[in-house]
């Protein structure tokens, strides 16, 4: 058998009072996920593990089947080969936004949510070399970018440039270890010099928010991990929107799948992307399906958003279900809770289930936070998720004899 | 939010005969137990590991959040640390016994619950210097006390002095590495000395249980351990009777607060404890509760006692949960499973409840040790459950992005 894995970012929640102190899941109508849930094996699942509070990125490690700690530094990397930029080993990678700025305070932090030009921007700052490393800028989706210093002895483990906050000044980056002083070196004069090339630059003319300074944040280098069939032993792919998960799962050697319509947001074309799991499973043994929406309604704290989003992919897993058959194991989780009371993300455990053909079912009828407690596997780790697949797509090799 | 740790001492038990082959737990009303796990999140927690024996300090330490393997050395530490001793790196400290002794023999292992006069006793054996070794002796609560070993060169890997039974000779410690062997010999002379200035002293004129020898045992170290606000964020705090757990915090760097009537047994002020909790919140993020009181039931054997002890906690958490309010995120659970027909700590894990304002709720409508089974944190370890009441009081940092 084959394997799918569904996660709903964020899709975790806890009781909200205008939900009658239900979750989005226990009010939201949601027949797919609850036919796999009853007909399945769930339990609450602590992503990287209890009391942990997962980002995006060391949670889809996990969930990947990879131990975060020994292998994350930081989100740049996965960013940069999310927008396509190749990382390579001993780059350190920043995400990156353009924005404004008045001499060091920044005004806004993205320029005016500015769309247009951000191509012709980044490669009027790319290019540069400064103490022999090459500077590298690529922009990605409306403000954002990614910057890659490329040279030797980086490291890492230097400070942010962006302060997170506007009407407050750009931060100086500083060295968080000594082996890293030449790149933050490297990286304040890069802020200096790109801000008076954007700051005299044609393509800033008669924008009302110029955006005539780079913020680069969340460095990291790429992590040498084992490929995904190598260490799995199934040929994976990934249908996924977010430049972040694409990365990561480039990173992983996983097939990244594009499916027209597909935002990485509230509007998605769910129903296409869950064509393009069965279609995916053509010629591989595994696939991840992404969505990104239950996040973003929880980040903007709108629960109603939340139910109709998981109504929406509930409605797209009922397509993928009926397309694929009974051909795969599925799982249906999240990568961590974002509560909407609380608007990030919080170590709450998430809900999964697990339904093959022929394979044990549990007593839980509903998927949810609160059923699927007593489920199972109850307690499970992100990391045991993969194996825990193979083992009910009788994939797992036995040891010993 | 802030949180709170109730431990209750030895609580967990298993069914008993005489109680309907129910637990203690089963047996007593406890509204304010089973408020709490109705309205809260349950399970049963291994404090150290599946099928480990708690001691009452490893669990401590597990339950604040410290892995105990790495860093225990013997009980010698705490007992010092509890009855305000300063104990130095490099210090070997020992609980111990004032004895009677006949030759050789031991003849009571508690000079007859010696309660007077301990403190010119342990002055009497105390600042001899053996080796170069200062020697330090310090009365406790009746029999006890504690002896400091302080000086180059000590290891904590020596035999006890103590051979935990009467009308059998007393041990001659022996070294259980190489590398202890001075030390052996220091307490081996230390015992010999002090055996001669005891038997030789007017303190013991008309004793008809002499307290003429000291049985030392429990040798450890001091733990190097990070301070708990260093750990995990919170500035902690203690309301506790026990030495053990005295000192245990004191190592931690938790504030100990006193309460007047606080025994550290069956008799204390339950009540007194229970306002000192939210009297500690005012000026701390965290606050542990400890009543000892099931645990000196449970060794006594006494069913219908432990019934009684878990009642007058029940009542404590109700005035506690009222001062409180819901400004904390609140956990009731034990250190170990005592069970009363055993008579001393077993390996069975222990009931847990988490509850916190806006949090989760499962399933479980009671507080014992088979209801809190089906619940959401079943199968848990204690050194996850200060990172799972970080998360709860959204105090847990974004690992990743």
């Amino acid at each position: 058998m084959k394997a799918v894995m569904v996660i709903c970012d964020g899709m975790g929640d806890r009781p909200i009072g205008s939900l009658g102190y239900k979750t989005p899941l226990q009010t939201a109508k949601k027949p797919n996920f609850d036919r796999v849930a009853k007909d399945g094996m769930c339990g609450l699942m602590y992503t990287i593990g209890p009391g942990i509070t997962p980002g995006s990125d060391t949670a889809h490690l996990a969930l990947l089947g990879y131990d975060p700690v020994p292998i994350y530094t930081g989100r740049g990397p996965f960013e940069a080969m999310g927008i396509g930029m190749e990382v390579r080993p001993g780059d350190v990678a920043f995400r990156c936004n353009f924005a404004t700025v008045d001499g060091n305070k920044v005004i806004d932090r993205r320029a005016g949510r500015i769309r247009d030009g951000t191509q012709e921007l980044a490669a009027a700052v790319s290019g540069m070399e400064i103490e022999g490393v090459k500077i590298i800028v690529r922009e990605g989706v409306e403000h954002r970018g990614v910057l890659i210093l490329r040279g030797e002895g980086l490291d890492p483990h230097v400070g942010d440039i962006d302060p997170h906050k506007e009407q407050v000044p750009m931060l100086v980056s500083k060295a968080l270890k000594p082996s890293a002083e030449k790149t933050a070196r490297i990286l304040n004069t890069f802020t200096t010099e790109s801000m008076k090339i954007l700051s005299e630059s044609d393509l800033n003319k008669g924008r009302e928010r110029p955006a005539n300074a780079i913020l680069a944040r969340g460095p990291g280098q790429a992590p040498h991990i084992p490929q995904f069939q190598e260490k799995h032993g199934m040929k994976g792919a990934v249908v996924v929107g977010i430049p972040l998960v694409r990365g990561l799962c480039r990173f992983a050697g996983l097939e990244v799948r594009d499916v027209q319509g597909a935002t990485g947001s509230i509007d998605t074309n769910f129903e296409g992307k869950a064509r393009a799991v069965a279609a995916a499973l053509k010629t591989n043994d595994f696939v991840l399906l992404h969505f990104k929406a239950p996040d973003v309604y929880s980040h903007d704290r709108k629960p109603a958003g939340k139910v109709k989003g998981v109504q929406d992919i509930d409605r797209a897993i009922g397509i993928m279900l009926e397309e694929i058959g009974d051909e795969a194991v599925i799982a249906l989780t999240a990568d961590h809770t974002t509560p909407c009371e609380v608007g990030d993300h919080t170590a709450d455990p998430v809900p999964l289930a697990i339904w093959g053909k022929g394979l044990r079912a549990d007593a839980v009828k509903k998927y949810d936070e609160i059923s699927c407690a007593s489920g199972m596997h109850n307690g499970v780790r992100g990391v045991d998720l993969i194996p825990l697949l193979k083992g009910y797509a009788n994939r797992s090799a036995k040891y010993g004899a």
